[in-house]
């Protein structure tokens, strides 16, 4: 296990009363009705979590992370509010996972800092589980969790939920949609969807089972809000691979690949255009390395074998019209090897004239400006850049409109709520539905035999992972963070005789500050000494680092309009 | 004048001598051709600023600024690097302005700090010159520069440069493309343009002159390459009217337009749908009060009176269904009118049911996420929300590939550079030309009889202002300021017996850093103190901190996987 401060502390972060009542506290009534509150994932995009209690008994669906927007310095990963997970550890009975992307699974490892899992199940298929397994045992955390295998088609009792898994497709292979029977009634959880109608894997989205269950009838459907804005239908990744196949058939030096790494039907369509194209693969990054070598062992897709695979190293005895490189970094990550090579820092690939770079993803917003820096770089260097917006070679995973509608047409629920997806798609998803209800992260809902209410909505606060630790915003400082970096921090060391009570010197060093060479400090220096001469002799230690730290905060003010954070110390002489 | 420490400076900042050889040296041999030399804008988007040399003489065009990356904190603008300015402060003839956008004329106000810009006269249209007028007076700099108005079609002498104004049609106002006529060519520079036929204020792009310069010759053409990656024409200010007249015609309640407060065609346009949907005009945000009451000075284009706009403490005596409210904060700039309504911040503004709000913009790279967030939190309010892609309630001020086509079918240079645009838009702006080279800021060209030749390449560091103060990267601390923010800091206080040379105690106190009540930083303390005892006593006072700073660094990576900025201190006890 890597080492974590922290790890060992008991959680102490207080959940909002509000939210306490109806999810956390001991109430009789609570036995009458399902309550359901997304922790993550619902109004936004990202850290995917949805709490389900019955009774006194819980079962959390997916557990995942989302990035930092650029501005948010010193932060590594966003994850939900577990303080309400660690009040209620010993009633959670299940974490189930629809599909191994990381804002469903990623928040796992990061539990597993505040909870005491090993009692709690952990639900997925075989593909899902297997990168839990491998991103778990990457930190020494395998030994305190049981993993349990479903399969779709699969029914599994835990009381008193009934849970029933649903083939969908989706971007990475292995997905299931998720359905909860309580005595309250059903509720339809999709996970993230497209309808693919002729999957790579063969393994088709279940119509069948969503009508079934529609006929039988659903209280409430739970659906991917992602594409709700976007008319028509995804793209099936078959028409991808005819797309990368024209662009990798017509051109006669080297290719290189940059693609979502667990999108492995892509990598199979590319796996399979390298063979009828004479090319060699060669597969570039951790990542892409690690979602081949776990799916080979788990799904149903034919993907490279190592033999058939050429290491990096003996890269230059392929010839250049041989090779087809895939690798990491659409996002242009800035370690990613993508963005590495653009900048000339990769010691395996560097670009030129005759390289064919496609970019077969598409820009996650907030990503823009350094995409578009690294594919400028990549243009300089004398390669060709194709973007999925260019051609297509690139498509969703997550439903549009008219399969969205698809979706409403087979579960037919009395009620819908929108999720996975900022406001302005849950907005853009109840248009398309009757008997919608808009709900965001911090609210609950109460299914009961008399139908949906809400009954509470709080802001909840998430929580962050530095690389290292795991915290509240407040544990980790991250305003603090932020205001160092605007403006700096002055250290201030003040020297006085404290047997006649009376101040002798004052010295100031900054870091972060305009640096004139220390004349604006030598300047400051002399001012706040000018005040503090005569004024201090009532003062104990305390009151004289808060005077001192007042007056170099408002000199530096006064002369550079900037305010900086200031640590005082206090010097004893004679 | 804004107190600006450093102001008084002289600039210290060194020229990479390649540049300083073809751009700054006394050389006979310059005489003998013209030097062109992107100082910004040209690899890049914002900060346009060119750089002519004939003999011993210098002519500016441009002089702009552009904003900073989301993650880069502590900094409010970035501009050229004004140190080969400074070195030739007495050579420069003239600084030419094309047109009053920030990214042309934003830096003059800096330059200002590092130039003495007394004998160097500023020339541009009248808008234009009434915008900076505004501004410098803002800043008390009004008294230190010499505005010199031009008109389309005026010819300036500026020895040994023949300086000719061309009228082009832009999203502001009162925009020239310039010709520089010299010993050794022409050159047309077109700023920035596109080709609306029919411009709001008649004002028409001047096809006839700048064929009749191509049918005398052109030596090098450069032009604006923000839009060449896209096909097709602009769309015309007239269709956008139409586009903003249909929502506005059709709405029932309150209507708020956000926009670039220098598009005044727009605001005319928006002035004229006021008045024929009976709605009164109110406008919101000093940026787009100020573009007006300059607009009305000094265009010809009908703009609201003070008579015709209703203040927005008097909004509330008109209903709704006749109030147009323009607003700037299209970018969701923190402190904009927008933004601050849109989280409930703005006094005089708030979101329901029955506003439409108009995105009348683009989304800039870098601000999607936060405009998203923005969005979502006005339609959390109840209002309608068009953005500019779902209507055609914005146009680009920026020509797309049939109109740069009609650029160069016009001046038909001998040779064309692709200026104002990342890399990838010149390099698509040169597929659209024979003849052509492709620089980037910190090249120097050199346009003699003979032809056109790249004399240098250099890698430019820009300049920043933080708000109050302008420097290097350097001088403002910009790394340590991120390091600031990444690892936070730690003031250690070590306190010596330096008549026995011993180690007696070390207190550390940290800022943005993980926070244990300070259990984290007495382990450290206790580890740290154990290695420093008996190890001090041959070391000086520099040595001493050196060796605290790296071992306390040390312990905080052992144990949080951060090193933070360090500050060490030593106190002498006995």
């Amino acid at each position: 296990m890597r080492a974590g401060f922290g790890s060992a502390r008991t959680v102490d972060s207080s959940v909002s009363p509000r939210l306490a009542a109806p999810m956390i506290a001991d109430n009789a009534k609570q036995s009458q009705s399902l309550h359901i509150a997304p922790l993550g994932g619902v109004g936004e995009i990202g850290m995917n979590m949805m709490l389900f209690r019955c009774g006194e008994d819980y079962v959390i669906v997916d557990s995942g992370i989302r990035f930092p927007d650029a501005n948010m310095i010193g932060v590594e990963v966003i994850l939900p509010n577990l303080a309400i997970l660690a009040a209620i550890n010993d009633k959670i009975r299940a974490i189930i996972l629809t599909h191994g992307h990381e804002d469903h699974i990623g928040a796992i490892r990061l539990l597993a800092q505040r909870l005491d899992l090993r009692q709690i199940p952990i639900l997925g298929t075989a593909f899902t589980l297997a990168l839990l397994r491998h991103r778990l045992s990457e930190e020494g955390l395998s030994s305190g969790v049981t993993l349990e295998q479903i399969r779709p088609g699969d029914t599994v009792e835990i009381e008193p939920f009934t849970v029933s898994f649903v083939r969908v497709t989706h971007s990475i292979p292995d997905c299931v949609a998720v359905c909860l029977d309580t005595p309250m009634g059903r509720v339809i959880h999709t996970g993230d969807f497209k309808i693919d109608v002729n999957p790579l894997d063969g393994e088709h989205f279940d119509e069948d089972k969503l009508r079934a269950l529609g006929d039988e009838g659903v209280d409430l459907l739970l659906s991917d809000s992602t594409n709700a804005s976007v008319p028509g239908w995804t793209r099936p990744e078959e028409e991808v691979a005819a797309g990368l196949e024209e662009q990798i058939a017509s051109w006669k030096g080297r290719v290189i690949v940059s693609l979502f790494s667990s999108n492995l039907y892509r990598i199979h369509s590319l796996f399979k255009i390298a063979q009828r194209n004479k090319r060699i693969m060669c597969l570039l990054g951790r990542s892409v390395q690690r979602y081949v070598a776990v799916g080979r062992e788990t799904i149903g897709l034919e993907l490279p074998a190592e033999k058939d695979l050429v290491d990096v190293k003996k890269l230059h005895h392929v010839p250049s019209h041989q090779q087809l490189i895939v690798c990491t970094g659409s996002q242009a990550e800035p370690r990613s090897v993508l963005a590495r090579a653009s900048r000339g820092e990769h010691r395996d690939l560097t670009f030129g004239e005759g390289d064919l770079v496609l970019m077969s993803c598409r820009k996650i917003p907030g990503n823009e400006r350094r995409i578009h820096r690294m594919i400028n770089d990549i243009l300089r260097a004398g390669a060709k850049c194709v973007f999925g917006k260019q051609a297509p070679i690139h498509a969703s995973g997550h439903a549009r409109q008219d399969e969205l509608t698809r979706m409403l047409d087979l579960t037919r629920p009395k009620c819908f709520i929108p999720v996975h997806g900022e406001y302005s798609f849950l907005l853009d998803h109840a248009n398309l539905a009757e008997q919608v209800k808009i709900i965001e992260d911090g609210s609950v809902i109460s299914l009961s035999p008399q139908g949906i209410t809400q009954i509470a909505q709080e802001q909840l606060e998430p929580f962050f992972h530095d690389g290292n630790t795991l915290g509240t915003s407040d544990e980790l400082r991250i305003a603090e963070k932020k205001r160092l970096a605007w403006n700096g921090v002055a250290v201030v060391d003040v020297t006085i005789d404290p047997s006649r009570g009376i101040f002798l010197d004052l010295k100031i060093e900054t870091r972060g500050l305009f640096n004139d060479e220390g004349r604006l400090c030598k300047e400051i220096e002399e001012a706040v000494g000018k005040q503090m001469s005569g004024q201090i002799s009532d003062m104990d230690v305390e009151e004289l680092k808060h005077y001192a730290g007042m007056l170099v905060r408002r000199e530096f003010r006064n002369r550079i309009q900037r305010k900086p954070v200031t640590v005082v110390q206090i010097q004893a002489a004679t």
